[in-house]
């Protein structure tokens, strides 16, 4: 990096429609990271950048830019080959519970940094910290060596990777800047190709509850996504998945612990069952091993085994009982009909405001704090009988909740047909 | 101001290309004055109202929202009308020395509170403080008292008007968000209503030395301003004027000095003539004396005893030798010809370049430093003669200067033809 520019004239190019050179953007990239480009000047920039675009060689550019700004790993000295998954995160979306798992025990190791939640989405760590006894933070010589002996892991992405992009999001966070394709592209993008992953699967949600509301970004996203795996080395494919709807029948941690449990033990909700083989299909066949069926592996108790050595190589107790939250309140059906419509950031704000998820990063969340519900869409229901039961240590939360929920779900009158939506939608590659 | 907003709901609603309420404007000026929405919040704030615009109702609501953020001052108690005039800013624009006090002669007061030069375009205030003694800074008792007695007055505006424009200008100066419309428009305009004039005149400057490079663009922020203006009670005209050249034959400090006080003595260039008359009228006209004609208290002499009495009133001497510049370098003609013109920009730049502007607002400027030149567009030159003098203290900056002034004017071949551009291009009121 030998030549040097000005905020002003990055900023004002972007402004103006143009794009920045490959020269620009590794400057300011840099710069920021070092704290000489100022946040007021990075959050104008992603504000231009949200609003005039990026082309995919600057969106390349900047995710490289965003990697070389931190460590690289390397999982090439594993005894097997290497695949991750990210979700562009949902409510329910408990999946890489049971996905890790089930992967490693099909002989294709999961190497997956996570992050926590922010909003009314639910973040993996907190949902495996309810978990007594086990810990997020793994050096990176503990995570190589239990990704060789377990084959999975779910930890937390280390500072080293790509701290340009803890920077950035911290930053488009608070400036109205989130919802940038090229900037939501290259945040994920950089994180997974610094982890050093072989593979990649994405999980790109659409629908009320996603970051992603309607199809076609969604499309979008992937589709760059993708691309700047693919580019960099990383076999990538997506998936686009509902997220109208909340996955499985618990929004929460501990209560989603659970629940991939039962799918781990071979039963659990249908809808997480079918995303996590559909998911682990793709990741095995990314990674070389589509000889390999995943449904053989939860059937024969392989991938609970993998489940519980994943968890004890962390600390924790695979046999412990799971905190429970001290208050409950239940939603009854109002009466008979068909649940036709059960909305998925209805839910989501619901589990969140009930102590599930945090307001700010800083908060701690509640274990046992989360939303059941007791139908799916499609199912029929009887006056009275329980729809929803919310749960939290501190019951002044259940209004706020319910306030959430008013409007979230809709009763037809009996014998209402419902048409589901599927739940992959289409595939990226 | 009741309702409490969130700067992520306020930059957002602009960003999605949404108008804001009354509410949202008024808590955000409010809120980042305070310091509780923070630079980046309020940077990327200005890319989206510089990419997606304001209409005529947020801006107005924007500009009130500046001005209640600070004191108001009240002129309705002097002897005599106000009026004022605000320049965007062009090379070697000395007009408000000449203007202020002929003004004052035609029995108008004229309340001038000024900024300091910052990038090619001067500042009033730095060229009168090469005049030895004189002071900038006054308490609002010493302007009051000096617009009853001498009716003239140009110096450093107060810290209490509108102080919301004072931070949000530093901040849109480094994060490539001040050619926004109406940010400038509100910028210029909340601190003239709160100033207290009675009367407005505005200076658009199109040219390329201008900050409005195309007239369409310039018309659009006059016509904005003259709103503003006059939906506040302030009678505001504004002239579209040409700064493609630079004004009169001096781009500097003490230089320009020099000039303004030839033309208060009858003489000097016709075009700061012209422009100077011009706006005075408009002045006059706006405070309801278009009975008075200025040229006649420039052929009198009252007006140079306004300057006199405004200068000594600040603690200058007019009499006084003003600072001459240590070095000069002289760029001659290399042929016969016509030259058919003069750069305002390359001429702006190579004067701040000389020291007499300032790269960051906390630099000293050089009094004596900046550029003569000896032919105007339009005038024959023979090879050898002098077109352009250079002066600085430090001569180590002619080469950037000489640099700036590369391709900054063409001479063509004797008999050339040349159409002048009119200096005064158009009248919005």
């Amino acid at each position: 990096m030998t030549e040097t520019h000005d905020a002003v004239e990055v900023i004002s190019a972007k402004r103006d429609g143009g794009t920045l050179t490959r020269s620009q953007i590794d400057w300011v990239v840099d710069a920021y990271t070092r704290g000489v480009v100022a946040d007021e000047q990075m959050s104008a920039l992603a504000m231009a950048i949200l609003l005039n675009g990026m082309d995919r060689r600057e969106i390349a550019e900047w995710t490289a830019a965003m990697i070389a700004s931190g460590e690289r790993m390397d999982f090439s000295g594993l005894s097997r080959p290497t695949a991750d998954k990210h979700s562009t995160g949902g409510v329910g979306d408990k999946i890489t519970l049971p996905l890790a798992p089930l992967v490693a025990a099909c002989g294709v190791a999961v190497p997956q940094l996570s992050g926590r939640g922010l909003g009314h989405t639910g973040g993996t760590l907190d949902k495996l910290e309810s978990i007594p006894g086990w810990r997020a933070n793994l050096a990176n010589e503990e995570l190589m060596e239990q990704l060789e002996s377990v084959g999975a892991v779910v930890c937390a992405a280390g500072d080293g990777l790509a701290p340009a992009d803890r920077k950035l999001y911290a930053l488009r966070d608070v400036t109205g800047t989130v919802e940038a394709i090229p900037l939501i592209a290259s945040s994920i993008m950089s994180k997974k190709i610094a982890e050093g992953t072989g593979a990649l699967v994405l999980d790109v949600k659409v629908g009320t509850g996603a970051f992603m509301k309607d199809a076609a970004r969604a499309r979008e996203l992937a589709e760059v996504m993708v691309a700047l795996g693919t580019d960099a080395g990383v076999k990538t494919v997506a998936l686009l998945t509902d997220m109208s709807t909340p996955l499985g029948n618990t929004a929460g941690n501990a209560i989603e612990v659970a629940e991939s449990v039962e799918v781990l033990a071979g039963g659990g909700p249908a809808d997480v069952v079918e995303l996590t083989l559909a998911l682990a299909r793709e990741m095995l066949a990314a990674a070389g091993r589509e000889d390999v069926d995943p449904a053989d592996r939860l059937a024969d108790g392989s991938a609970m085994d993998s489940w519980k050595a994943m968890i004890r190589a962390q600390g924790g107790d695979p046999e412990a009982s799971l905190p429970v939250a001290r208050e409950s309140h239940v939603v009854t059906a109002e009466s008979d009909g068909v649940l036709t419509r059960l909305d998925a950031l209805a839910v989501g704000v619901a589990a969140w405001r009930l102590g599930a998820g945090r307001e700010r990063k800083e908060d701690p969340v509640q274990a046992g704090a989360g939303v059941v519900w007791h139908a799916r869409p499609g199912e029929a229901v009887t006056a009275g009988q329980p729809l929803l039961t919310l749960l939290t240590d501190t019951p002044e939360r259940f209004d706020r909740a319910l306030a959430a929920l008013d409007g979230g779900y809709d009763v037809a009158a009996p014998g209402t047909t419902h048409d589901p939506t599927p739940l992959v939608i289409d595939k990226v590659s």
